[in-house]
């Protein structure tokens, strides 16, 4: 609890009188102002995250979390619950989707166990810090203890409080979990009072049949579990998962380190609600990647007042899309820094009009 | 007139079948069916364009088309008129947006003056292909006589047609032209039967009392010069604009050559309005990048039936857009090439359900 407490404590507001120095410095490079639209906004939260600089990015890292849900023993997924620890071993051998879409950015793969239900042992490459082999069956009893959601959370912190110690510049948030729609779903369904029929979605591509059956599934469990929305970590605990929670503590570690946290998609910005209802100033340092497919996601960027930057009808997590977002905030900051101003091109400014 | 024909005769209808064909291999690959989206569309129109293969893009050009235009004497723009010519030093010194997004994408800009009204003579890394100094005031009288025009679409033909024998395996096109969102409002107007008002936007950024003084501008041109909307020779000489034609005939060599092409933003989709128009089997080349914040671009997109990748509020031209959706391109067809296998990696596929 204490790194938790130390890490709430850390994340400042920010300094939102330098997002209009940033925007002075954008305003004289050749072109008319404003004209790149959001890549511009980028470049202004990233200026006055880092506290007044515009750095070209370097080094990224995407972390990506990975654990195993109880309610998978329902039957709310198209695939067994194995494909969690297969992938696991998929992304360590640079195989899945993340590796590549990484490798193209430039950016370094994290991959953490932080709950899968499989035995790594030996395993190269792997950040190994479960915390159980995976949560408990909230459609039967909590997914977590208090205390258990409280140790992912700081796993996930100090993750990433490693990496920022070893110099990343830029941070994006990943996801591995068969049945983590589900459990993002019923936390946005407890947080935000949506119905559940509303907050979900097909994960990865279920019929109606087992659709409908996911939504009682979890409305079981919201009965069954009784979260309080005014208490996040009771939320958290009671019907999120694992990696959920790595990634919560790896934003409020983020914002707590002053680096930019690209939030990936449905399961990612479930985390963010999380992480925005632990810290409201976290809020600040995070940048939506992209609108995902599933269901439940748009509703949950309104809550947290975050505009995606990208609609791909992508729905495959693993910070698939955080690594795209992550493209567009580094391609923002070299124009920041690369393009020339008016006076050094002699290009003539506007005329009045 | 006859590179214009022959290229014209050269571009081939696509083989849909090589879609499905590309989408079983895309299927394969561990992820959920479809969960990359567009990304995977992209993926499968590159394969069904090269004639069934995934090959990685190593080598992209973004061909920015640079002209002047007589109707900004009518004060249609907030810049002077000098500025076409200044930018066209700041790409070739490297200082423009276009450059800096080039670079990070490790595209090559092209430059070619094909109607600036300024002398360039020595400077070097342009391509000099002037065929006049800039339009004629189309309020006033046609913008181009149809040999000029043709003249242009030739130019553009004749500049891709280096580059797909040099071995750029994919294009983007740009634009610089003060006064060209002018020119291309009309052309969406003539050819798309649209109200001027419904065709036109702000351009650079003007203001509501030059929004509507650029529309009676638009509308007398058209009811001066009377462009044909089903001869779209005639309405390109009459209210175009010589780096619009050079865009049009790059998208149709493109097309011929079998390269995707990357549509840019308005003054790239009025082009394609104009190349589509010339060639309909053309369209299935062409990838829309962005869609653009110029009223208009919306329309013309929809003309087209291209649904744009990006959203981001951008409005530069130059090829800005085009490069973030060549990004795309490139990484869509790096997880094509790159990624494992359901096989490869010992993943369990989907259950049935």
């Amino acid at each position: 609890m204490e790194l938790l407490t130390a890490t709430l404590k850390a994340i400042t507001p920010l300094d939102e009188s330098l997002l209009a120095e940033a925007q002075r410095h954008l305003d004289q490079l050749t072109k008319p102002q404003g004209s790149l639209g959001r890549l511009e906004e980028l470049a202004a939260q990233a200026y006055a995250i880092s506290g007044g600089r515009f750095r070209p990015l370097q080094r990224m890292a995407i972390a990506v979390f990975a654990a195993d849900h109880g309610v998978v023993e329902e039957g709310v997924s198209l695939y067994p619950r194995e494909v969690t620890a297969q992938m696991v071993l998929n992304f360590l051998a640079g195989g899945a989707g993340i590796n590549v879409m990484a490798r193209h950015l430039g950016a370094e793969v994290v991959v953490v166990d932080i709950g899968v239900d499989h035995d790594f042992a030996g395993v190269p490459g792997l950040v190994a810090r479960k915390v159980l082999r995976g949560t408990r069956n909230m459609a039967r009893q909590p997914a977590m203890t208090r205390q258990e959601a409280v140790a992912a959370l700081e796993v996930g912190i100090a993750v990433v409080n490693e990496l920022a110690a070893r110099g990343v510049q830029a941070l994006g948030t990943g996801d591995m979990g068969i049945g983590n729609t589900t459990a993002s779903s019923a936390v946005l369904a407890a947080l935000a009072g949506l119905s559940v029929e509303d907050a979900t979605g097909r994960g990865t591509g279920i019929s109606d049949a087992m659709l409908a059956h996911k939504v009682r599934v979890i409305e079981r469990a919201l009965a069954c579990t009784q979260p309080d929305a005014r208490d996040p970590l009771d939320v958290l605990a009671k019907v999120g998962g694992l990696e959920i929670a790595g990634i919560a503590g790896a934003m409020l570690a983020g914002a707590a380190a002053r680096l930019p946290v690209v939030v990936d998609g449905f399961i990612s910005t479930a985390a963010a609600l999380l992480a925005v209802a632990l810290a409201p100033a976290c809020r600040a340092y995070l940048i939506a990647a992209h609108r995902s497919a599933e269901r439940g996601h748009t509703v949950m960027l309104e809550k947290l007042g975050l505009q995606p930057l990208l609609d791909l009808d992508m729905r495959l997590g693993e910070g698939t899309g955080a690594t795209l977002a992550l493209g567009l905030l580094q391609v923002a900051l070299r124009i920041a820094c690369e393009m020339a101003t008016f006076g050094e091109a002699n290009v003539s400014t506007a005329l009045d009009g």
